[in-house]
């Protein structure tokens, strides 16, 4: 008898219902599929290849969250970005883009976390942190703009004030994490410099402005061998998040990978990464790497802002949330 | 100690390799990137709004070949289509296409079967079989030409004739299952009615022509209960296969999903579907679906025909085979 899941088909008929697919999440759809229209638009306008990366991948490293999967007796894990893949896709393509699912099973502790979420992922070779950022600005103020064009109709459904995205004009602010750090402890946080930036401070950031803004240069420590650190600041990596205004925080991050090998081995020496694989990772960079920036946005917190959006599982047809996967 | 995988760093490194990323991939990737951008550009021009399936999905039934994921105590598996996600998005949305992976984990027995893949997935509300093909042709016949304008340089690279693709017209020759079998049993093929054609029997027809072809109206027991019949013949239903031609075979299937409950229920009374479950995917068709049809076109499998490749591998940048997930 062929198995099929009782509660699986229960759950997609209540979806047919007005207070799951309603006029509201219609608008949203439009939306998105309009965003992802501009992305591309903008990645063709500007020399960007279509790549996809593997999403079956052998294990990186014990990332957390990694999803499982099993074929017969192989294991495997789903991808969460182009990486490692990235240094061999740039170096033979030039700049890149990916618009692809990544996987990631955390709990959820704020409304901003899906297992399955789309990223807008794109990787530049001879980029800087600054040109990291612009490249970034000017991608979210077009898609803005586009939308302000061309989903009009959908924004007064879901009453969202399109003069809210015609304002979204490059350049954006750049903080520092040293200047956001002093922030925060001025407003009374009590935080200080080598700790994570939380949920909390971004949104508290996050609320006082209202057009996306970048924080740069993270202290190593709280950052992975992966980057880069600051020639001139070696105690500050090379990386760059972008947040979105009006209480959204975080909906990009990104960096500049580490090329020079010597200071990539000593920090993985102190994140205790197994020697054999330390040569192997300094092997790949030595073997035709070039130096490259990329950063990973997510399309649902992306969308998440642009409709105002109280829940990230607003953003897409059919989330996938922590401990849930129907309908 | 953070584990990583050692073999799998040695691949990547490998993959840098000439032979394995030489200027043949580099132009197959060029194209590729250009086939996505020309099934957009048709799909846009033609009023279908992109969406997003999820991937992570309940069983639907134990479909040959799902991979199965595991979130903490969570079963899942990874979706091979929209189904029955289609059902809420085509009655919601209208015209609906999505550029997304598939997974499948087969056994090749040809050059054709990757265990990861990417489909062009559309539905169409109010479609019979006869516009569906139509979409179909038109979508690929717009690829080819776009590609003869916009690759000229990676056609050189690749030794395919543009002029191939050039005369890839509107229509597509329309082949009936029944007209297949009398053909192969002429050309001396042991085959009789009511069994399903094999990769010989496609490949003998492939190699005949030298423009994709449909193969149409096969008999529903070789089809499940999920697709329509034919109401004038009940013992055809109502799907259809696009091939390519010049000996690759089978690009796209689809077909128009059951609408007539009663006799849904009949089949997979037949094929002994659990009967709670028939109870649920009745209420699921007369709870808010409409009639449409759709089809899934293999994108690695339309790139290999349009490069002219040997090997379904060389038409993604990393392939996930079935037994080997490397690099």
């Amino acid at each position: 008898m062929v198995k099929v899941n009782f509660w699986f088909y229960a759950s997609i008929i209540m979806s047919f219902d007005e207070d799951f697919w309603g006029e509201k999440k219609k608008a949203v759809m439009l939306v998105r599929a309009k965003i992802l229209e501009a992305a591309r638009k903008w990645f063709k306008e500007h020399g960007f290849i279509e790549v996809h990366g593997p999403i079956i991948i052998p294990a990186l490293s014990e990332h957390s969250g990694s999803i499982e999967v099993k074929i017969l007796d192989m294991k495997g894990y789903l991808a969460q970005g182009l990486q490692p893949y990235a240094e061999v896709l740039v170096s033979k393509l030039g700049k890149i883009y990916t618009i692809a699912p990544s996987f990631r099973a955390e709990r959820a502790i704020t409304n901003r976390h899906l297992i399955e979420y789309w990223r807008i992922e794109a990787e530049i070779p001879n980029c800087n942190l600054d040109k990291l950022m612009e490249v970034q600005e000017r991608l979210v103020s077009y898609i803005c703009h586009f939308l302000v064009k061309e989903a009009k109709e959908e924004f007064e459904r879901l009453n969202r004030n399109i003069m809210d995205l015609k304002k979204i004009d490059v350049p954006f602010l750049r903080l520092t994490y040293d200047k956001v750090i002093k922030i925060l402890q001025k407003d009374g946080f009590e935080i200080h410099w080598g700790t994570t930036l939380d949920w909390e401070h971004e949104k508290h950031l996050s609320l006082r402005l209202n057009k996306p803004f970048f924080i740069s240069e993270f202290p190593v420590n709280i950052e992975n061998f992966f980057f880069e650190f600051n020639p001139e600041k070696p105690e500050y990596s090379l990386t760059v998040d972008l947040l979105a205004p009006e209480g959204y925080g975080e909906i990009s991050s990104g960096g500049q990978p580490a090329f020079k090998t010597e200071e990539m081995l000593r920090k993985m020496r102190e994140e205790r990464i197994d020697p054999s694989i330390q040569k192997w990772y300094i092997d790949l960079k030595n073997k035709g790497s070039i130096p490259y920036s990329g950063f990973s946005m997510g399309i649902e917190r992306l969308t998440q802002w642009i409709c105002k959006l109280i829940q990230i599982k607003e953003s897409v047809a059919f989330p996938r949330l922590f401990g849930c996967i129907y309908p």
